[in-house]
């Protein structure tokens, strides 16, 4: 058992959809959440900067004497994780492998589209990792950038972001996709519009909610959860602080977040 | 005459619009930029990070020995110009200014939409600016947050773009403006759209080449213009490199750019 608190760190407010997944199944927990608002994004930027500053991120949890790291930005698990299990002794625990436990979840899931910032699909971390665990699988990656600043603007339902989706999903849907893995945090607020436009038969996994569980194991096998009888604490720091995030914040949890502190790393 | 360099900053690569107008105008001059594409955007973030932001910009051009600082970022002019020209003692030029005077051209300007980030929009600078100027003028501003990422992704003619501009336009259009401002770096690229979505009664005035013209002027005043027999040079410095930053740096400055140096804060 450890009562330490968890820290987790995004480009933004996007990781907030996991601390929300988090809270709800380990409500035990203590959670010291650091989103990188004055850089953000991550996702259009190269692995070279997107490691500086997932390190300065994950440094600053460290300060905060977290138990471990959870890295809840796809990006970032693409680009830094290795480099950060090699640097630190907490466990750092990425989105990334979750997102792929959960897609082979389906035994029969077969042909996979993943949708994701270029900086996730350029590094090729979910293509890899899936063709490592289950051969002849069609895998179909699309980079979709616009969709993080349209979830920013709560453009959700508006038809130009139809639009855009029908044309990020054409390619995808032309390879008959099984699956749809949602690999950015930001994207669990365009479920309801995606599965209108890909229909019941296509599943659809988001990689906040597995992450979850996936955080549940690795603490477990560990003994590194905390005290169940305890009700877990939220902190949330902040690198820019803005209306517009405040309201972003909200949003993410579904609920209003604590004060939210604003953070020089 | 002064043959010292002219420093131009701006959050990412919008500014080389204004790189562009001020060699077409000012061949002679010598030109040192900088583009902080590691944070950009600063149109979304909160007015004392994009103060703090411009300051490390403007610091990094003043260790180049620059005679001059323009700020080619709209969001940048509107936070931290009076802030910079206060701390440094050469010349500090924004794009705003240039852009009122450019709008002001035509006496009978009274209706004025303006278009920018929303950093821009909600410092009230161009309202403030233009207010000064000319009594009874009704300004109509509109935050447009999406149209640097549809920029950024070259989605110049997509439908989904036209949507968005029509979404963004409709409250302008409904106010019947005369003249449309476009503050933003980003923007030039829009034009032809643009154009075509307001008919020919309504006169587009775009911040980056007005702004070339002001700066010609001002260093005229001051005595501070290159030689003009000399041919200019121009070294870019960005905060993070990738191959979508060299694609968009080529299609703001109209040319293959010289080599870009990495520069680190």
């Amino acid at each position: 058992m450890n009562n330490g608190a968890l820290g987790i760190f995004d480009s933004g407010v996007g990781g907030l959809t996991v601390v929300r997944a988090v809270q709800e199944l380990l409500p035990a927990e203590n959670i010291v959440y650091l989103g990188d608002t004055a850089r953000v994004p991550y996702g259009s930027k190269s692995p070279e900067t997107i490691r500086r500053f997932s390190d300065e991120d994950a440094r600053y949890l460290l300060g905060k004497n977290v138990k471990a790291i959870i890295v809840a930005c796809n990006t970032a698990t693409a680009h830094a994780l290795p480099f950060l299990q090699q640097q630190y002794r907490i466990p750092v625990i990425g989105v990334i492998e979750a997102g792929v436990e959960a897609v082979l979840a389906d035994p029969l899931a077969q042909r996979i589209g993943i949708i994701a910032t270029r900086g996730t699909i350029d590094s090729h971390a979910y293509q890899h990792a899936l063709a490592l665990r289950r051969t002849g699988m069609m895998i179909v990656p699309q980079a979709t950038p616009l969709l993080v600043p349209l979830v920013e603007e709560n453009w959700l339902e508006h038809p130009a972001t139809q639009q855009i989706l029908a044309t990020y999903l054409e390619p995808i849907l032309a390879k008959h996709i099984d699956t749809l893995l949602l690999a950015c945090t930001h994207y669990p607020l365009l479920v309801p519009t995606l599965q209108k436009m890909l229909g019941e038969s296509v599943r659809i996994v988001d990689s906040a909610t597995t992450c979850a569980e996936h955080v549940k194991k690795q603490l477990g096998q560990l003994e590194m959860l905390a005290d169940p009888n305890q009700v877990g604490t939220l902190s949330i720091g902040l690198t820019d602080l803005s209306e517009q995030f405040e309201v972003l914040a909200k949003r993410f949890l579904h609920k209003t977040p604590p004060r939210i502190e604003r953070v020089v790393l």
